[in-house]
């Protein structure tokens, strides 16, 4: 029951020259199930990406960080990607389960192991069903072509219940360059990334230390604003490929026009990933986003909006339509900006003027209230009055089947 | 549903000298409801209190705040208590009706209004119906009884589903020592003290400063060690009364052997209360003990459990009787100790050795963590190998019945 998500259409979703994508069914998920995916790249692709800070970063993640390097940013010539088990909390076994896996399709695809960065989603804390993903490797890269996008959207998901793809083409010096993109994560999402897995391409032509620098960018403009439950898993990745198949001069300059509308183009692909998230997020019923301005740093607004949006009892309120509003300043007042004076701070609920001096706003009724809550789309903003700096952060509702999803996810 | 919780029994519920309690009906909460309670204090009583963090506190908080002054502790001739209305988020309006309420209470008991401490728990952002409260005063000024105990555990509950009473008689000095308490709060329960209201009364003889210092400890041994759903209320208060009827010489240093067991005492009465909480937590099915050791400091190892205990998937997964405990090392990965190690990590299910260097314990059988899983009450030890600090605390799982009774409260 995603909140006005709609699968991608496959017409839309450009292919990237360079990129060639296939999908198999590897058994490790569930049988009848593509779970298998390789993204194949032409030589003289670069790759950088950012990763989950959880300690307990899961075996593909470290991987994927030796192989990355110190820049976070390398020539790669495979992904390989897997659902059905994390390889997270796996230990040294977990650890030699992954460079194996690279090992595999590297001997397939005739590339080094060092080439080949890895990818898991599923339960933590199971063993990776090695031999199964590498018997799967041989049909994954027959099925090798150069638009599947869409296949690989939905090869990818989880308790994803909708495929998340989007696409763009821009025109930058006179040649068009396109950047394709699909993501999975319905859960466990927050800052520093969740169970979220993201796979951006791009024909431009980019220069390593600029393309590390734009994924962390991108990343920070988008799934870096989204949560749906706090959590933050094992396995969250983000990568941006550049093949560098359009005929345009090396981007080596992260300050040049030419670096910017990358940016722009590959952080509106993005956040649309990265919203279509919380739009499926487990049990979604509701699309809030959360805007706090006037604050005092970005950091402190991130703060506040994070408060609002992993407060339980807010997020039980939108999905039962309750204009129950104390319980975001409740959760304002507990965020931890610890001189916040109440009196300067104001809440609004789309064009609704809710609260302001602390208190009731005397022209509030709870009748607009609840016209406002009983939208699947709202949007909440805080301003507190106490500085010029603002953030706006994406989530949804907390409903039964969010429960349901979670309780029952294994069985 | 609460877990393995009863209602007191009021035989065991002693009597504190010194203390009176009555209970009315006023109509603020929903009718046919007693929802007005006063306690009454002989002279002499001193009242120390501990009072919720949260910016946005409610106007009672702020009237207790002034009327126990910067030592946190004064004489004290009264407590009103009413459910059904926060008068939170209700600006100065909420501030008048507040020492309004007090002045009620001390115009009809013939104490000064600033001898009174105001109570309110229910919806924030409502106005406080002062005349409905006020017409309620006299009746409950004439229930007013020496063991009402019992009667005022129900009349301030709440969503809670069993009244919460605990009582306790200490031999301090060959003197017999009475504490009662009650307590409320079911959800909206964290460190800090969520929608929380505990009373506690001693007929101990307590020096003021000791009082005060007394309150702080006890409420950190034990409210500010239970969470349910991770939101901080703005209403939370615990105040502990000394009416010190007891034939004992006051109580005026906090190290000697009398404090010491009076603390011991209070801290068990208050556990027991705050468990009683957690028990009845909103929805709740299990009730968890989290205890992380081997932590650098108390702070550290409060900052893992609290990551474990609002961790939704881990609630989730406690809920659904499910060993889906990859979750709890994913939770204790993201709490925020940037230096961890994993590989120091093991994990216990009460006897149970489920993870440890970072991955499964090689002898773990899902069908042991399955069957502690299954019971009522679970134990979950973390212990991080990494100093000598450790701290235990309490919480619940998360169900679709929390969601329900969130998302209706206000219908």
């Amino acid at each position: 029951m995603a909140v006005n998500l709609n699968p991608p259409d496959p017409a839309a979703l450009h292919a990237v020259p360079g990129v060639r994508i296939g999908v198999a069914q590897a058994g490790i998920r569930k049988a009848g199930r593509n779970d298998l995916t390789l993204f194949l790249f032409d030589p003289g692709t670069l790759v950088a990406g950012v990763f989950t800070r959880n300690r307990f970063c899961a075996a593909p993640v470290q991987v994927c960080r030796e192989h990355l390097g110190e820049s976070h940013c390398a020539p790669v010539r495979a992904l390989v990607v897997n659902t059905g088990c994390a390889n997270a909390g796996t230990g040294e076994p977990g650890l030699r389960a992954a460079r194996r896996s690279c090992e595999a399709v590297a001997a397939l695809a005739g590339v080094a192991p060092r080439e080949v960065l890895p990818f898991s989603t599923g339960v933590i804390l199971e063993p990776l069903p090695l031999e199964r993903l590498e018997a799967g490797l041989p049909a994954a890269l027959a099925d090798a072509r150069a638009n599947a996008w869409g296949d690989a959207a939905a090869a990818i998901m989880t308790t994803d219940t909708v495929p998340k793809a989007a696409s763009a083409q821009v025109v930058i010096d006179g040649v068009n360059v396109t950047i394709s993109g699909i993501a999975k994560g319905a859960g466990m999402i927050r800052p520093n990334m969740a169970t979220m897995l993201g796979f951006i391409a791009t024909d431009a032509p980019v220069a390593a230390g600029v393309l590390a620098e734009l994924v962390r960018d991108v990343a920070d403009a988008s799934f870096n604003c989204i949560t749906v439950d706090g959590d933050t898993s094992t396995n969250d990745a983000l990568v941006i490929a550049a093949t560098g198949h359009a005929a345009l001069p090396a981007i080596d300059d992260v300050a040049s026009p030419p670096a910017r509308a990358l940016r722009e183009a590959l952080a509106r692909v993005a956040l649309q990933l990265a919203q279509a998230i919380v739009r499926d997020g487990e049990g979604a019923t509701k699309f809030i986003s959360i805007r706090v301005e006037g604050a005092k740093s970005r950091a402190e607004a991130r703060q506040v909006g994070y408060a609002v949006a992993h407060s339980p009892l807010v997020k039980t309120a939108f999905f039962a339509s309750d204009p129950n509003l104390g319980r975001i300043l409740a959760a304002v007042g507990y965020a931890g900006v610890d001189d916040l004076d109440v009196r300067g701070v104001d809440l609004y609920l789309d064009e609704v003027h809710v609260a302001t001096h602390g208190g009731r706003h005397p022209d509030y009724k709870e009748v607009d209230g609840q016209r406002v809550m009983a939208k699947p789309e709202i949007a909440v903003r805080i301003a507190l009055g106490r500085g010029p700096a603002a953030a706006t952060l994406w989530t949804c509702d907390l409903s039964h089947d969010y429960v349901s999803i979670n309780a029952d996810y294994r069985s």
